[in-house]
């Protein structure tokens, strides 16, 4: 037996975690310092580590575990509670990147496949979903993000995920098939949301019943009865209606987060990501990227993507903020908070590679489309905010509320679990 | 891409979980649940999920997580609490089923390669290390947890756990080494333990340094700093001193557990192992075997091992006892009660068939023991407490508080969350 895979996992995270804490302290977010630990430890620099079947197997679970815990984000009784504005802000800040990146790819792609057209949609299918965790930062620092503009951003970025992934199912599926039939590819498509809407009825059902009527004191088994529905979905999305797995995973986030327990759930996932397959993901994404393959062509295409990814966000967002009424600085600061992309522009980026939806040699300007976005969003910001007047009209959310809340409990176990030491050290000294 | 690892996991986690959830209504501990849902699912009867390339490294990561949470509970600082009785109690009940093993295995072994004595000897270091839970539950409920028998008990199963590893660690340095050189084998294994210690007295005063000195909100770096020491040990025990990997890790929690963060540290790693980890590694062992290898003569030797097993375990524990002294009684109710074997009996089993000490065909003997044990230890355990006097001599302590400790603060967070949601809920209404 090898034991050579333990190295590999020691090293992947404490280089996801070394590099996280200097990209953070450089008010970037952990995400970049994982993606750079990939690439410095993989064969485009150093070469330590080497993608094997394992990582790549551990990383694939580590996507379904994120994209699960994203719908698990959403919130679906949250979701009903957002205006019009964030839909209409997140429906328009999909539709504009989709169609620039498969503008933008359709003169870099020339590959020769049949499916050359569904490659260069897939392109702007990546450019589609948003990275909120920035903007909030940003605007929590600055004490603007209990205003209309943080709210929006918050709720957009939860609908633009919906949107995105219903944009990918569309893609992969025509895309990906076998049969080029695209009447039972759009059929199976429809059976897709079908089948979520029943599970999802069935599964709410069961649980609210469930949880009145069987006091168990064993707690585990909700976790697990989540990652159960979450996998199982995962498989059959792919499986029976050939739509992406990822699709599957999100889908299973979504309906367990109505169900009471959705907070506790999301408690006991966080450690299984961040602890093992998270950083294995990122750096994953790292390894697989080989600098000699970076010619001009592609770095051109690099610094094209990185454009059309901010202004076709920006333009789309501000345009759906303004069909909805809102002021211009307000449409300005809006498009401009939507613009960061994070880990989901990765994970589909991954999910259209195995599919063959993308060449491998895209991975490159992706990941610094990914980088730029994110260094950029906090200058912008502050850029759109510069001239806004001292007076703001805040307004409360549950959705703000939310957003850190899993984090703070964090911080109330650790304090129970000093509390208790302490008051067990008492015990002991006074028995002595 | 292959997506069929997503449903084996999905039926592994959902047969572990009902299987589980059927014993502990029979009053047996989950883990037997979970090898039959190995037995159940795989080749030995269904037949739905086969052992995989990827199935194995995972339940590899498995066996070196439980052996560090094992470590991380033992807690060094509780270890030099127990007193002289724990010590030669565990250290009696690692000696005599050591050679009570290692006899019976001479009679049924018949490898003819060079380490069959290695092998035989195997099975003793099998047979050393106790499970005390189900002992635990079942004192817990006739209230007699916290007597001195309990508290030895607790504190021996500790100790056995050590001395276990020891034994695992000459055993497998020398029946494994490629060079046959003792001496060199035995510096190497007296490296280790150097190793242990150094590495053990820099990580202690490092993270005692830390946590004072550096004010991190960022609390995930402490569970993962852990995991990433304990992959690091696990890899170098196996690839600079020659000893199984699992030593390694135990010895990592050991380290960890002396700490201010251990529990912290607890408390993140078990969902990484019930989510994950250990379903699939319990499946595992029942996936490896196969019903149609077991002949006569491995039930006859299934049969004995049982008895060597129980008779073993309870003579040379209760002489541990005798020989500091303790009541008859108290003596025979302390060796009942570390009859009962676990998954560290799996664990090793599982190391020394990697390692070419243990033959696979002792896989379906070591279940079979591992399940009879866990049955008896209650029935036997309520005997020896038949006639027993109704006056008892209560003994705190805090190893017997220690032990359920980790599920209650799931408790608490688990209320926490519920209290927030109730909050927010009524923040939500207010606002109507």
């Amino acid at each position: 037996m090898s034991y050579r895979f333990l190295l590999d996992i020691a090293l992947i995270l404490i280089s996801t975690k070394v590099f996280g804490i200097i990209t953070k302290r450089l008010q970037m977010p952990q995400v970049v310092g994982s993606l750079l630990a990939g690439l410095v430890m993989g064969p485009a620099m150093l070469g330590i580590i080497h993608s094997t079947e394992f990582l790549s197997q551990v990383s694939e679970l580590g996507v379904i575990v994120m994209m699960f815990t994203a719908g698990l984000g959403t919130s679906l009784n949250d979701l009903k509670q957002t205006g019009k504005s964030s839909f209409f802000v997140a429906l328009c800040g999909v539709i504009v990147p989709l169609f620039g990146g498969t503008i933008l790819a359709l003169f870099f792609n020339n590959s020769n496949t049949p499916n050359a057209f569904m490659q260069d949609v897939f392109i702007g299918v990546v450019l589609t979903a948003t990275s909120v965790s920035i903007t909030v930062e940003t605007l929590k620092e600055m004490g603007k993000l209990s205003t209309v503009v943080g709210n929006t951003i918050l709720a957009a970025a939860l609908i633009d995920d919906v949107l995105g992934l219903i944009a990918l199912t569309i893609v992969t599926s025509i895309g990906g098939a076998s049969d080029s039939n695209l009447l039972i590819v759009l059929l199976k498509i429809v059976g897709f949301f079908l089948f979520v809407a029943i599970i999802g009825i069935l599964v709410k059902k069961f649980m609210d019943w469930y949880i009145v009527n069987v006091h168990s004191t064993d707690l585990q088994r909700y976790p697990v009865f989540a990652f159960v529905l979450c996998l199982f979905m995962s498989f059959c999305a792919e499986h029976f209606f050939g739509v992406a797995d990822i699709t599957g995973a999100f889908a299973a986030g979504l309906i367990i987060s109505t169900t009471s327990k959705a907070k506790y759930i999301e408690v006991k996932f966080a450690p299984l990501s961040y602890l093992l397959l998270t950083p294995i993901f990122f750096a994953s994404i790292g390894l697989s990227v080989e600098l000699p393959r970076m010619t001009v062509n592609i770095l051109i295409f690099s610094v094209l993507l990185v454009i059309v990814a901010v202004l076709s966000k920006l333009l789309g967002c501000a345009m759906g903020a303004k069909i909805c009424g809102l002021k211009k600085q307000q449409c300005e600061q809006i498009g401009v908070g939507m613009v960061c992309r994070g880990e989901v522009a990765l994970i589909v980026a991954n999910k259209g590679a195995a599919l063959g939806l993308m060449p491998e040699i895209f991975f490159g300007p992706i990941i610094i489309m990914v980088v730029a976005t994110t260094i950029l969003t906090p200058i912008l910001l502050k850029f759109a905010y510069r001239q806004s007047n001292t007076y703001e009209d805040l307004q409360e959310s549950t959705l703000v509320d939310r957003y850190e809340e899993v984090e703070q409990l964090d911080y109330i176990a650790e304090n129970l679990i000093r509390a208790n030491d302490h008051m067990m050290k008492k015990k002991r000294n006074k028995k002595k």
